[in-house]
């Protein structure tokens, strides 16, 4: 914590200071001046942001030996160039990633991640429908991917945006389906669930997270729909080459929830909600990452009015003060 | 029920059929044919539907014992007129409605109503800010509007119309929201409870249900979202003027919710959800009407196919089969 | 030919004709009067329309005997019912579907699909990239789903709606395809001619055309483009699991273009086009189909006026004079 | 004016500038640096715009003196920091509101108020039916309301945006519907005259204006539309009090021009226009503003061209070349 | 009048009527039976709708006697098809349409139309501007044109669909803006004028209307914002081919005014509105056409209810009662 | 080229840099500060943007001699002011435009324009239908016209933004029609050349492209739809005027697939595609126009990512990696 103390964060660079510290370097470049001196532009990235840096009479040795992206320590000066703000690098060298105070650079639910995927399991264990849960055991004994579930985002920049994210939020609609389910005794209450555990699950292959968060290639052409829709096919498949019988509308079912759980065409969802089930985690996904987006929104909110700041994905300000 | 056996529902009447019966009159007209001979033309309704019906060589003593609208026994034929069914009257004649089979003309909740109210009151009882606690308890102490509450419908075609639908509704979204609020412990709880229990009271004042559904002419010109507030409003300036302190923050908070509660401008909300308790409303809302929509559609498939009939509203088909 | 004459099509029944002839028979219901009588309520088909039917002094017997749904021989006679016209079935046998004129029932492209299939494998065989080329080529050596491929409709309304409409529009937009591309020299024409091939293969499972056109359940749950999609990922595990080497970009680039076909969030497609392969497949296909679509429409137009009816899916009339 | 001209107004402020003026300071914080040290933040804002500013050695005495809003004398330097320009504040002192040219922070209409007024109440005053004219009639009785109804602005950015503005825009959109009503004899021209009064009448409490335009806390979370509709209310409910009758379809006639008359969802009209009158009101309204809108903006325009800047709200540029 | 009292409007005829008077023919078409017999298929039309017909046993000479469109005298019969009305036709014969009563095919505005003409020409005769003035001056010389000018109707469905409805709508958006110019001072009223008078002069070209209502090929494939476009083009070109000298900006000005008066592109204006006059017209337009609307649907309302049935383009109903 | 590499191109220019070279000078205007002494604002621009830049102590005599605009040697200094990039000019002096490397102030297409041109001329030197070829080769004959047809730019910013694009853009779209049009025969190929060869020709006069792209006054009044329209009636007339006859259907009809080349109101396209060919056009322009607007903005990215920066106008990014 004293170390993290001493991180200058990106955020809080002004001009004409000097900067000395560790930022993850991305998308460094080679090139040449007019004259033929070789250059590196590159970004300096935490978690607060990211800054252009350039590092004059820079030689091809020192390109190479840059991770691309990865960890490095800087030493440089900030300054405005053609209005933006920009580092000149004077040395920059290669880290070790274990000497790293990764919450510098990544943010983290600051949740207990072995509690959540332990009641995450525990929640979906309830599922009694022979099939549906072998499909749910089989992504649960994979133990590459459920690592992966326990690290990765739940998004981008709306909500959730932290490691543990995309768990926290399956956590908690796991538990807001369990809580409401007797409510609705029509519903199929095992396809919420299962449809809830995996409705994000392609997250973990749309989205990088080792140093900063982006979208993969693969994520960008795919999208996380898509993707957590195949995983659930690849996992039936293997499912019934082991003789393990699925059938064919339970598979459609499920998948259906994850097609349509984006609730409109709109917002990419190939399939509009035709079941109950795919309507309710709809619904407890917005919920649940619209309750993320308002808090945060209004916690991170600097002044000190009764008004956040103008929220684009809302269209609109969210007034913060409660009632007393 | 052996007479609501009896009684010949506007669905099942085929052309050249003998009607004799109770129905409910609306709108009948006085006019005079080319020749001058005076008939009345009327709609009998009953739950099921509308037919327009022809009396000609009326007068105007008939005309003027008619109930605007009321039940009356109608003796007369079906027949096609210009390619619609329509009713030729002989006999008409204006019936106490102590004496019919009200439920052949309103659908009705089969849940207890008395046993929701009294839930309902026990789960705004939890309310602990005293002045949302007041304000609650000036509504719960309205009789008339409580009795208008317990018997109004939810709405007029999507979700809950039915007599007692209102309530069906309001009762069903505060067990949710009861069973979700120790998951989002930032929500502040008694403003959502409140907001639940207020956000359609207007509907009390939108819609008429003495006969039949139907819009009332200031439902229409105002509508429910504004009706609720007013009578916020007015619950207040009741409140105040007994000298009890209400806070113009705490009025205008609870408000935001019932004017936002729709979601967006497009679907009547003349403020986007700026708190967290108005987005929880929205949704809470809509996943019960949905929830509802969705299962009455599925009951009323009378085909035996595995998907409903179109629905306009959700621009699908609904799947209808279970998985096993 | 001389059979067809005979055939009474849906369209061309009046009210009080006699119905003597082969139908398909859809959706069958058994069910009884209130007086307890058995009726059978169905739908009878062909490529013209559908009629609803009653087969009253229905017995349990010829309800099982039904095809559901199938071919058989009605007699029978048409009446208007509640201002719309049915059929009253007194007589009802399955029949040999051997022994139907199937173009009675669907409709046929009139092009000849084996020369159509051979100019498609000729102009996907001019593939030079080598894992594109294995992916096609374990396309096209899946004898069943070619089979499919060479009988599936293009669509169900719109455009190439009958047997061979798959094939015909994929034929005709891999010619326009290898005729332009020359003239996009910076476009993968590979990627183009692969992203056509494969674009709407999932119809073979998202429709079904035994009897009549519709959507099979999973069509309607999954949909034809995550279908696609679905089906490539297994023929690359299969070449993967024979020790072919397919790069994980050459999937996802292929794979992005049928994501993105239908160009917009609002006609399904869950991506927006990201390479100009999938602008070019998306102008292809929209421009292919809507030829077909004016042109049906013109030729279908029954009056001799310069205009066609209405074109609701085009918001416009078309003009059918062609400049002399 | 010879102290106003001495003035410098914020949009002339550069960087490296002294700055010493009066200047109206918003929502001040104190806070202490990573070395504890306290300093203030705040903005400084006129007619023209607004900075960030700080001053560093501040004391907790200083921030308590600070008006929150209100009008101070500031002295001290601008300055470039993070690429945005900033005020370096070295002593600020409250001033009296009463010896500021509060020109320099509020835009004023140049017309005379008083002069519209009467002519507001004379055009009103021709208004014939007796429970119209007695809601209006208590609408200018109340002498606080009036007041603000002359001081309000009619809008915060787009039209009418300086003091007066409310008065000049229902001022206006009165002398137009006054030229017109007798071309459409059909309307109720004494209910578009009313509508036309009351319409906008919830800006007085949607919108603060003491120091600069902004909304009220009430009026973001309610809306002028809702909160204009409410003060129709409580004035027919003060009527209603002592004893005068007032029709509930005349409120209900009146409240739905002012609830309709944004003229769609999209722009937040709780209800579409119903009425000729409503469509009236909702078209004078719009035709008034824009007309401001667009004059204000070819006025603003400091280039010599023929078009103004981009104008976002309108979606095109404005011609701004006159006719010779 | 007396004559036009016996005509039997289509809309009054019911199935199994005698039909015995005089129709427009339109669209008539000779086909032949599957057994060979020759037959006429056609459209009978009045003001009140059109009806199928159909002659059997008709000859070439018969239909090549047919006006194709109209006047004829049927005999026939009404009956069902199909579940649609049409009439049989036994009789057919051509009639002078010197004889008819024209009004009952084609609705006439009951306004003076010579009257309006002159008024038109009274307040355009007052624009000062030269070249307006030439422009305007060389329209109302075209004598034909002026005719048609005082004979088209204004639309095809929503506003003034009657004889001399274009002539009735320019007229009273002139005197519109004729008497609320004085109160804008700043827009330049000989343009809002001019374009008020021309805005919908290519109605002349797009719409059809000697027999019924209908639009002419030119007028759907081009519309009657190019047509009146175009119009103002030839008669600057034939001005400047005198030798008029008619500035770039002036026609620029002017027909930027046509282009935009649809006010988006959603209702067709290939331009949005960039200058006040062009904001001007299209709000005069759409509060007259919406007037109209609003005013035919309220009296054309059959029922005695206080709302119109539901208006699809105005996606309300419309209240009628008014306050007393 | 050796002096064009000399050219400081302008976002090149940073803060504090001697600026001594030739540039575009854009609406300057004469101003005098508060102290009463003269300047000149203007823009000083090349084909990579444009700079605010002020000449202080200027005279009248300065500010009459300004090209507005035109070429002009420019020698300053570049400083930040308010945050923005400006220069400010010590000496100006109006240049030959004879003499400037015109390249360094438009960009120009790298294909032969002659070669193209000749290529377009014999393409629609195909078309057969005797009146469209006498129209096409009216506007061939014409030589100001052709001249400017080569030279336009195909668009501001989107796509083809080029001296010679108008020409590259039309002359492919010919080439590709030319190639598919065998593949659809019913399609009207003389119509779909000649309205390729047109459906842009009004740019020539709604772009201005001397020293810099910019629209005309008249270009953003009216829109280049409506100008290429207002050609092709020109010319009609002219050749009617020799006696020349061109059918009223034949003019309507190409000048339909004008109207409709947008393809949608949403895009400016005063009518809807209602003909085969006017889909086509419309296809193959928004296919061409994408093609280069992809690989322009592809080649243009600056970064080394498989991802260009955000595309607003086609809400992605682009995946720049080639399969290999």
């Amino acid at each position: 914590m004293a170390q993290a103390a001493a991180h200058k964060f990106i955020n809080e660079i002004g001009p004409g200071e000097v900067v000395n510290g560790v930022y993850v370097v991305r998308e460094p470049i080679l090139r040449s001046t007019t004259r033929g001196d070789l250059y590196i532009a590159m970004f300096l990235c935490d978690r607060t942001g990211q800054l252009n840096a350039r590092m004059w009479q820079a030689t091809e040795a020192i390109y190479k030996a840059l991770p691309k992206p990865g960890f490095v320590h800087v030493q440089g000066r900030s300054e405005l160039y053609q209005n933006n703000l920009q580092v000149v690098v004077n040395n920059v060298a290669t880290i070790d990633p274990g000497k790293v105070v990764v919450e510098n650079y990544l943010a983290r639910t600051p949740k207990d991640c072995g509690q959540m995927f332990k009641e995450v399991k525990d929640m979906v264990g309830s599922i009694r429908h022979p099939q549906l849960a072998a499909i749910v055991h089989e992504f649960l004994t994979d133990e590459p991917l459920m690592e992966s579930f326990c690290d990765a985002p739940g998004g981008m920049k709306l909500h959730h945006d932290c490691i543990g994210g995309l768990l926290e939020h399956t956590h908690n609609m796991l538990r807001v389906a369990k809580s409401i389910l007797p409510l609705y005794p029509r519903v199929q209450g095992d396809l919420v669930l299962a449809g809830v555990f995996l409705h994000d699950m392609g997250k973990t292959e749309e989205l990088a997270y080792d140093m900063a968060f982006s979208y993969t290639d693969s994520g960008q052409l795919i999208g996380h729909i898509t993707k957590s829709f195949l995983m659930i096919q690849r996992k039936v498949d293997a499912l019934r080459a082991r003789g393990v019988t699925i059938d064919e509308d339970v598979v459609d079912t499920l998948s259906h929830i994850i097609l349509a759980h984006h609730g409109s065409y709109e917002f990419g969802s190939p399939k509009l909600p035709a079941t109950a089930e795919a309507f309710m985690v709809y619904y407890l996904d917005d919920l649940d990452a619209k309750m993320d987006q308002v808090t945060a929104a209004i916690d991170n909110e600097l002044s000190d009015t009764n008004w956040t700041a103008w929220q684009n994905a809302l269209q609109t300000r969210l007034y913060r003060k409660r009632i007393s």
